[in-house]
Order: C-alpha cells, then structure tokens, then sequence
C-alpha cells in the first residue's frame, strides 16, 4: 500500500482519514453496514489506551467486571430520558435458540439499566457504598451515518458506573473521572483537551449533568473525546437502588458513568497526522521504533542483521517497545514509507558503514526529511531512544496546542463568529439559553461544544442574543 | 454472607458449587435468563488468567484484533457442518434503528465465519502467510440448561484464529496451542489436564480433528477445559481463503482455531476448593495474601495499623498481591471466615503481640486449623511469603493430581467399567468405533473425553465390542 501516494488532508481531509484508516491497516469494514474489524495495529494501539486508562481507574479505587450483553427491552423504559435517547438506536434480538422469545431482548447501547439492576440488588447499606465499577466491553447503537472509528454500529469502549451515599460524593466522581480522561489524554495522547460542561440539549440520556473533554482536529473541527455524567438520582429511582444510611432511614443513592471510546483513536489520528499518514504518540504508540535492516550482499545482511539484533535487545531490555523489519524482497525505501504510514515515532536505519563505525541513524517521524535524521553513537542506545521518544511525545502535544491556540478565535461580532466556526472553535460569551444555542446550530452547523471548566471570569454579552452572559462556551463544528 | 454454613460438597456438590459462587462473589445471576453477571472479584480471576494466556499466545507469535460481534445470518450457513452445529444455538437480531432487517443477523456463537470472510480479502501471497490472530470477548450460544461459569447463554473467552499454507504448519498450530493451554492449566492454575484427541462425535462443527485438555473435578467428572481445532481447508473453501503460492499457483489456506472460556473459572473451583469455600492457586488469585489486624482499643489500633501498612509496602514492593482487610465493625472471626470463602491462598493476622514480638502469623488457606498456622518473623517476610505461596501452588497442584489419579481406573470388563465412571474416569482401550462410543453414553452417560496424547503402547481389546484396539481412552461423565 505504501507506494500509492496519500489523498492529501488539503485536498480532502475525510478522504485522506479513510485512506490513513485502511492503509496502516488499523481497521476494515464489516459485511455488516456499519460496523469495523479493528485489525492488529489497531487493535494494539487499543490495548495500550486500555491499558494506561485501565491503571489510572484502579489508581482511584475502581474495580472492572463484567455485565451482560443483553438487556430486556423492559429495562430502556424504566428512566423516561433515557428511552428517548436510545430508542430509535436500539439492535433487537426477538429469537433464540430457534424460538421467538416472550420479551425482545436489545444488545445494550450502554449498561445504565442492567447495572442499575444489579446494583439494586447488592446495595443494602451505606457501608456498600460507594461502588466503583467499569467495565471493557463493546456496545451497538444503530447509528446511520458511520465512519470508521469515529461512529460505528458497535464500538468498543469502557463505562464506569458508580453509586454513592450523597450528591456531592457523586459530583466529586464525575469531576475526578473528568480530570483522570483529560490527564490521559494530554499525557498519554499527547492530545491536548478542553475539559468543561455540557448543555441541557447536549446531555446525556437521563443525566442531570455531563462533562466532556473536547479536542480540535486537523481541520479545526471539535471531537468530543470522552464523556462524564453525574446522573443525579434519576437511575437510583428508575431501578430502585437504595441504601440503609447510619440513621437506618433508607435513601437513594446517588450514581454516574463515565466512558472513553475507540473513538479516541480517529482522535490521535487527525490531531497527529499528516500528509505522509499517521504519526503516533511515543507513549502509546505499538512499536516505539522500528529498526531498518540495509544491506547488499549476504556477507553485509549478516553483520547487520548481528548488529541490529544485538541493539533491539539492548532497546527491549530498557523497556522500549521495538519492530524488526526483516521483511525480504522489499527495499529500505519503501519499508520507509511503510513505517511514515504507519506512524512509527522513530526509525533506526542500519547499514554496514553504520555498523563499521559503530553509529546508527535515527528518522524522527514528525519532522520529515533531512531535518529529522540523525547519526546517534550505538554505545548508550536506549538512553538515546528515550530521549528521543520523550522529546517527540512533548512536541507532539506542543504542536497540538499551538494548532489549537492558532485556531480558537474570540469573536467580537456574531459577523465573526460565523466565520471563527469555519476554520476553528469560537470562544465565546453565551446566555446559557437553548435558543440561542438551537439558532447558532441551525445557522452555522456550529454546536456548542462546553463550558470551559477554566474561565475568564467576569462577564460579557451572549454572542447571539446580546443579552447579559456570565460564562464563555466553546462553539465549533464537530464530529 | 460468611456465617451462613455452606452446603457441603459430600450433601449437594452441585448446590456446594453454586453456593461458593455466590457467595465467594464471583458471579451473579443476570435478569435474563442463563446469562450471569461476573462480579468484579470474579473478574480479577478472570483478568488473571487472561494475562498469564495472553503472554503465551503473544510468546508464540500472535497478535490479538477485534472482530465485530454481528454476523450476517447466512455466513453461517455456509460451512455445512458449522451450519448443523450452531442454527439451533443462534440469537437473532431482526430489527435495528426501529426497522426489521433485510436479512437477520446473529450475534457470534464464534467466530470462524466471519474471520474467514476477513482473511479470503486479507490474504494475497504466501508472504502474507501465516496468519495468527487472537482475540478476547463474548459469544452467545443459546443453552437451555445453564450453570454460572459452566454453561451460560453469552460466555466470555478467546478465541485464536489462525491461517496457513500447509496441512502440516496447521497441524503443528493446532497441537502448539493445546500445549499452551496445558501448560497454562498445570503450571498457573495447578489443575492437572489431560491433552488429546477427541472422537470424531466430539469435534467441533466443521473441525477435520479437535483436541482438548479434560479435567478431573472434585466429585470424579471430567470437564473440557480447553480446546484447539485443526479446520483443514473446510472453512478456507468455504470462505475462498486463498494464497499465490511461490510458483504461482493459487492454493487453499489451511486454518485453525483454539479457544478457552471463562469455564475455566468453574474447573477452579471444583478442583481446589472445599467445603470451606473457594480455594484459589497463587499464580491467579486477585488476592495472593489478606492482612487482618487485629486489636481492641484505638491505642492498638494505631500501632498494628501502622505496623500493618509497613508490611503491606513490603509485599506490594515485592511484587505480592495484598488486601489489607481494613473493614469496621466486622470481628477477626468473621473476616477469617470471610476470606477462606473467597479462597485467598494466605492470610497474615496481626495483633498488639504480634507487633510486640516482631513476627506475624500466617495462615494457610489450603491446610485448616492449626495445623496450617505459623509465627513468622517480620524480617524478611516477603521472602517467607513467596515461599509459601510457591509452596500452596505446588500443593494444590499435587494434591489434584493424586486425587484424579486414585480416581482414575483401568476397568478389566465392561462391569468394572460401569461402576468406574460412577466414581472417575475410566481409562479404556477403545476400537474408535463411533457405535461403541455411542453405546457407552447411552448406556451409562460417560461419553469419551478424549484419546490422550500419551499412550501406553501396544494394543488391547475394546471395552464394549472387544475387537481389536490401539488406542486407550478416557471416558467419564462430564460437566
């Protein structure tokens, strides 16, 4: 694949994301409309999400399970929000096992009501609490309009579901998940996130409050990149979860959820890549770097091949992550344009001159050309590497947010603000007000992305209405 | 749930294991029938044992990818004996969005089909070959009879897809991966299984020869703990997997499945634990060691805290998995008991003395009473605990090893043979004749588990027909 030239992001930015998609081989489409094969490399980049997600939700004290995949349709109807959001959405299962069953079953478009269910049950009394589950799965929603990764029918992700004995305590976790999602992804990604509040109209099916990070694309458009709801009492009631407090007066208790999809990953292609294909963050990246094996004659391939294989070991024993390219009947070059693809952060190319004088080349993935390569000492490799994985991994984000700065506009006029959403985010005063919000949507494509958790202060006038506006909100297109 | 009496396994071994899954809180029933809710201690188990296989499957050279869980209904008809295996398990989805579907789609019983359909595009050239993809999720087989962990309508596993040029490379797959899984089972999971083959009644639908590892549970049944299928071409004409060999020609790919499932879960607690609950191996437990403090007054308290949590750092630095049982208002008594339900390996109590004289006790979980208690001196207790705890795996290892050895006969007749398989296993010369095997279950239950690798040699005369045989067997009811 690799010696047929990329769309451009130019030239057409969805195209260029399809043929980075397909071409580094992260994912397929299914025979089923909709859904995607998440193939190895993507897969693996998955895993190393999974994995850096997965320490920091134990690091605040939470536990996975597993809960099952079908739902009684029953279940969507009990909280009334939550049944308009997801009812056009649902898959159902009306035969088993060569029967029609008495009740249709739907695979869960996420877990609000069976784990509710379950949580009924094994919460008595306020020394159960707080409960704090997640849980890896995939879930299906019956989406129209799909594009790999960034909206499938069926999506793999994680949901978190906690219960605690007040308010506050459930506020606390919805924020604190917030901050652990943004951590993530700043420190992780090396994407860099905007952390604030959703709208009424925004919301999540049947929560009081949702909670977003937001990052800006390639192409300035926002990607909600994970999600935190503070669902109030409206589960608890629904599903009867209660507990006995200290007082022996039984209480509702007072739950959230919380996910992080593969989403993310059309997240760090589109914020990272380029014009050669993906570039990945070092951090989470499959391969770290990639060793390129360059040789002629028998006699060269295996004193090379002696060398490469003696600094791979030095690499993995350090704790790098390395891919050995000895792929024969390919030239360096295209192996080289195979890795740019495929967004390997570094590259070592090893020759026998290299191997002579005890050096090798270092490419650094986002800075092509000359400018990106060069000749490191063999001796102390992997602190090397480190080095430069860290260094790369820092001015990913950093290019990132200059991007992001470059293109978020305050708008001084609603004039402005028509344009700001063409190229980028607005940043702007807004009334709060559904109406301003559905008009803007309705005259730009703009929605309202968040309220900033991080404010200006002070106060302003609405950018649509003029009237009197005490918080600033972020307006873009989106995915 | 601890000062409830559990059934014993000698009253109701079969109320005995639902009881400890319970109660141990491993599993839940689920609001739809034969499904289960896997409780996050259950899931830890189950995270555990995930690791110590993943690591193999990757040693081995395989990678892991996602495929989607939605299949179109007449993939599955397009194996013949896939097709007469799994139509009568299927769960149909008819309806999505709020429309009735072209065509059902089920939801994966596994995965052959659709993975065939994903290769037969993948797979150009002998350079693609072979391939060796994992991966880990749930599929729904719709039984009627259900048991948490053994039998359950959505059943969590993984399941190993390979594809390769020769008859031979997927022979040597086929028998690498039921290596692994023994190894796995002996070696994490101290449950001593028998490699072999299984009658062609046996084998999986549209498998040209399946070998599985049996277990001996602890009333005498066998349990399949594992299996790996040689598919032949079956799959690759069924799906056009093809390959450009070197010269040129276009051949039929030769595939292979393996899989395991969280059934496993189930043969670990019917190996190891007793009629004090759950007894769970070292290598896997999520709680290798469970430190009870123990004190009356707060001046107490404070200094075996302070105590507790020095020794705590020292395990957690030396790698040991370590609950520190630091719940209110429960007694010492009740949190023993507590804790050999859910068959944590060692637990250390620590009182004001205890901390006065510098040494802990330990007590071991798979010894009762006195007899499996010890002082211990606090200097260098992460060495002494990784030592008993190496020492518990063996143990448990041995002891089920002989306890399937004393339970293992080579019945003389057919009589023998009968009141063999009321206790154990029967290991019996057998001509391989379908009609003997069938004879057999009918008329006595015990079906052929499988014709284990190891052979003794020679030959002998069949147990039921007594023609010649070259074979021994082993036949046993089973789970």
């Amino acid at each position: 694949m690799a010696d047929l030239k990329l769309t451009t992001r130019a030239e057409d930015y969805s195209e260029w994301y399809n043929q980075v998609v397909l071409r580094a081989e992260l994912a397929d489409y299914a025979p089923v409309r909709g859904c995607m094969i998440v193939r190895p490399y993507g897969w693996a980049l998955w895993e190393n999400i999974t994995a850096a997600l997965d320490k920091r939700f134990k690091a605040t004290g939470h536990v996975n399970a597993a809960f099952p995949l079908l739902i009684p349709r029953s279940f969507i109807d009990k909280e009334k929000s939550h049944v308009e959001g997801f009812s056009p959405e649902l898959a159902v299962v009306t035969h088993g096992g060569g029967e029609e069953l008495e009740e249709p079953l739907v695979i869960r478009p996420t877990s609000e009501t069976i784990i509710g269910h379950a949580y009924a049950k094994w919460i008595q009394s306020y020394r159960d609490l707080p409960v704090l589950i997640n849980q890896w799965n995939s879930v299906v929603r019956w989406e129209l309009r799909t594009r790999l990764f960034l909206r499938t029918l069926e999506f793999f992700w994680q949901e978190g579901h906690t219960a605690h004995a007040t308010a506050e305590e459930a506020e606390a976790e919805t924020r604190q998940m917030l901050d652990v999602y943004a951590d993530f992804a700043i420190n992780e990604a090396a994407v860099p996130v905007i952390p604030g509040r959703k709208s009424a109209a925004e919301r999540f099916a049947g929560a009081e409050q949702t909670y977003s990070i937001e990052a800006m694309m390639g192409d300035g458009k926002a990607l909600q990149a994970g999600t935190s709801h503070n669902l109030g009492q409206n589960f608890a009631k629904a599903f009867e979860i209660r507990y006995l407090d200290k007082n022996g007066v039984l209480q509702h208790c007072w739950t959230t959820s919380w996910g992080l999809s593969t989403r993310f990953v059309g997240a760090i292609i589109m914020v990272h890549g380029d014009d050669q294909g993906l570039i990945l963050p070092p951090r989470l990246a499959p391969h770290q770097i990639v060793i390129v094996p360059i040789f002629r004659t028998d006699e060269e391939k295996a004193a090379v091949f002696e060398n490469a294989q003696r600094l791979r070991r030095e690499l993995v024993d350090a704790g790098i992550r390395v891919k050995m390219d000895e792929r024969e009947g390919m030239s360096p070059g295209f192996k080289f344009n195979d890795w740019e693809m495929r967004g390997v952060p570094l590259r070592m190319e090893l020759g026998p001159k290299d191997v002579a004088k005890g050096s090798v080349v270092l490419a650094r993935r986002n800075r092509p050309g000359k400018e990106g390569k060069a000749f490191v000492a063999q001796q102390g490799i992997a602190a090397a590497v480190s080095q430069l994985l860290a260094e790369i991994q820092k001015s990913l984000h950093d290019r990132a947010l200059e991007f992001r700065k470059a293109n978020t506009f305050e708008p001084a006029s609603y004039e402005d603000f028509k344009k700001a959403v063409e190229k980028g985010f607005a940043f702007s005063w807004w009334c709060g007000g559904g109406d301003c919000e559905a008009k803007i949507k309705e005259e730009t494509k703009a929605t309202m992305r968040c309220i900033p958790i991080e404010q200006p202060g002070g106060s302003g006038k609405c950018i649509f209405c003029g009237q009197s506006a005490s918080e600033k909100a972020i307006f873009a297109k989106a995915y």
